[in-house]
């Protein structure tokens, strides 16, 4: 029965091919890398090809692979009661809900768990909506929210063509000062432009008729956009001018990634409902769900919130969600994604653009950052899809798990990262662009 | 440190009732009863309260809790690697993809992971849009298809209500001949008239303009409505003639809960999609997915199919999936349903309804019933939710864990269930419906 590693790269490879039908893919010409551990910063294969992970996977493994503390939890929790009916208390749920407050602004007591990111947004949605009696919601252009009926219409990025299943959904444009669509030559100007652009969205929409306002804290899978100097507290305040809800997206952003517990830490903006997923627990159980500010909470007191689903607040989800919160206090993990970015990726990434006139623009903090690559620094034409799948499977080639997105390679290593393993990404960056 | 079972019970009682938001209620008057732990067919709180669980949870423990196959695999993958991202090729997501192939019809090799139930539907939904070239889903009024956005409007029963967010969805009239649409009086004539009215709204709709049909197989929540002989043949013919994808949602009835490891296995029928979640890994590890024929698959081998989620195969699932299978082929857990439902389920109902006039019908097969409670047998008036509320309290005071929807009763008790379990579940019936 003991089968040789090869043979079990083989079977998985052929299985796959065999049964899998892969997301957002063609399904004839994939050729999948087989993963069969992980630990830390690092994955591999049966026959012990291992490759550094500098996409944490769908960038959420923010606090490594297969760290101990949040095994261990999964393995007891799953002793005791894997699953359990939302119906129900049931205490890794209460310790888990308590843990995600802690962690949010004050004034936000209570958590609606999701599977996922997809499913919180939905959640996040229904409650703007049946709080405000409102319908409309406005999100940006270049945005990711899910891939659900309502949260891929409620989504910017192309993505949303084929989906558009809901109704309701305005989108506008939000800063992005590299290929700025208010003619802004400063951060400051873009930040002016982009909230005077919004303010006219609402008034020709009409601000009675919206429930909420939905971006990302930091645009994450569309480029890892920073907002500039005062472009969050401005929407708050555009949000408060005229009743709308403010729900602020951490899947990606949140739990580590940008060097703070919740990406919206650094920008002086308190949102009404936050979603959270990814990072909460490093995806080591599908999980996610809404942290709900009092007033919001307190609509459906006595009034029947209309959702719901069968794993919300699932044991084995709630049990490797304290663990990961704990481990992540005890070990500093969120201090280290701040400054292994100052110190490290900062500095790396810089040298990089310093190099190689590919690199048009280095953004980013902690450990989400985007390399926007370009044909032509003057004219900031993107990097062809040809080249970019090249760079891609050059990065693979030299044992780096990369995440590409559109013209960008987005470095977006565990919060655990070292300096050594940065040290070694960013030979390989190096290299491969150097290839180029 | 070590704390008192009673007082572990009120901090879980607490922690919920500060932190935990709930699904499908207001939250103010809400009183959860705590669960700790289970094994099989019971659950049981920190104290030692145990409870029969006649409910599944929410109809998706058929393997019962704590199954330790399931469990020890569970905790296996966990110490080998908790998460990957779809992209890859895993052995576990592979293993799993082929049992339940094996477990599928003929001519059905692929299968795409989701979270659950609810973005199973959404992707078969999007696969079936796309597959035609056409948009709208029909499906029936009698249904409960999930809670996200395109999900929740396939939906038919009033939790729809509240979340109409996307487009194309039209609902029919589905086959129950207690409560008939048709004023059939025999169940040949209510698949007949059922088959004639469908025939009719395809035809007013417009035949090219029609994704697909969306059912599940035997409606589940909404009453297990079980199909009359003929009707589901009749779907199948029906979407034949007009080029129409039928999608068969076996998220509640599949994975032996009609007493077949399709509840499709029993009605002469073969759909294009199959959808699936609850019972294929008892909900150990959020997951679901679509179950996808060779010519729906084929549409994307050279096109991109535009869906995707982070925990799309999650290994964790995945894993759980292949020891469930695995678990039910050797312990003949299916068949056992099977038995249990005609030689123990059936007479004990069929006794509770000769003794109990509020019982106004008693329908379903293997571990998947429900008992139909009227006022009035003659006017089949359904009983008042006061009441409804009150036969649940009733249940519970005596350590039943019922699954009760509108005015019925659902006896859904896990597949692995023995006699005498059903014995005492029949005497805790008898005896609340007595007190009435």
């Amino acid at each position: 029965m003991t089968e040789s590693a090869s043979a079990l790269d083989a079977r998985a490879y052929d299985l796959d091919r065999a049964h899998v039908f892969h997301s957002w893919s063609a399904q004839a010409a994939l050729k999948p890398l087989v993963i069969a551990g992980g630990k830390g910063s690092r994955v591999w294969d049966h026959s012990g090809r291992t490759y550094l992970d500098f996409s944490s996977q769908m960038v959420n493994t923010n606090i490594g692979h297969q760290h101990p503390k949040v095994v261990e939890a999964i393995k007891r929790q799953a002793d005791t009661l894997t699953t359990i009916a939302p119906a129900t208390a049931n205490l890794a749920r209460g310790e888990a809900a308590e843990r995600i407050t802690d962690v949010a602004p004050v004034g936000f007591n209570k958590v609606f768990f999701t599977n996922a990111g997809a499913d919180a947004v939905e959640n996040a949605i229904r409650m703007a909506r049946l709080h405000t009696g409102r319908d409309k919601v406005l999100s940006t252009y270049r945005s990711y929210h899910g891939n659900t009926g309502a949260a891929i219409v409620a989504t910017g990025d192309p993505r949303r063509f084929s989906n558009e299943y809901a109704r309701g959904h305005v989108h506008f444009f939000g800063p992005y000062l590299y290929r700025t669509e208010f003619w802004a030559t400063t951060p400051e100007q873009e930040a002016e432009r982009a909230l005077h652009h919004l303010r006219r969205v609402i008034e020709a929409e009409g601000p009675d008729s919206i429930a909420a306002i939905l971006v990302e804290t930091v645009p994450g899978t569309v480029g890892v956009l920073m907002p500039p100097p005062g472009y969050l507290p401005g929407v708050r305040a555009l949000a408060d001018e005229f009743g709308i809800v403010l729900i602020l997206d951490e899947v990606m952003a949140g739990f580590g990634r940008t060097g703070e517990w919740l990406a919206l830490d650094a920008y002086d903006v308190v949102p009404d409902l936050i979603t959270f997923a990814k990072g909460s627990n490093s995806g080591y159980v599908p999980a996610g769900g809404v942290i709900i500010s009092d007033p919001v909470a307190a609509t459906f007191d006595d009034r029947v919130f209309p959702g719901g689903l069968t794993y919300s607040g699932h044991p084995l989800a709630m049990a490797s969600i304290v663990a990961t919160i704990e481990a992540m206090n005890e070990e500093g993990i969120v201090d280290n994604a701040a400054t292994i970015g100052s110190d490290h990726i900062a500095p790396g990434l810089a040298a990089l653009a310093e190099k190689h006139s590919v690199v048009g623009e280095v953004r980013g903090t902690g450990v989400f950052w985007a390399l926007e690559l370009v044909a032509d620094r003057e004219t900031r034409e993107p990097l062809p899809a040809e080249t970019m799948a090249k760079v891609k499977s050059e990065l693979v080639a030299r044992n780096l798990i990369p995440f590409t997105a559109g013209n960008r390679i987005h470095v977006v290593p565990p919060c655990i990262i070292t300096p050594d393993e940065v040290a070694e990404a960013m030979s390989i960056y190096d290299d491969v662009l150097g290839s180029l």
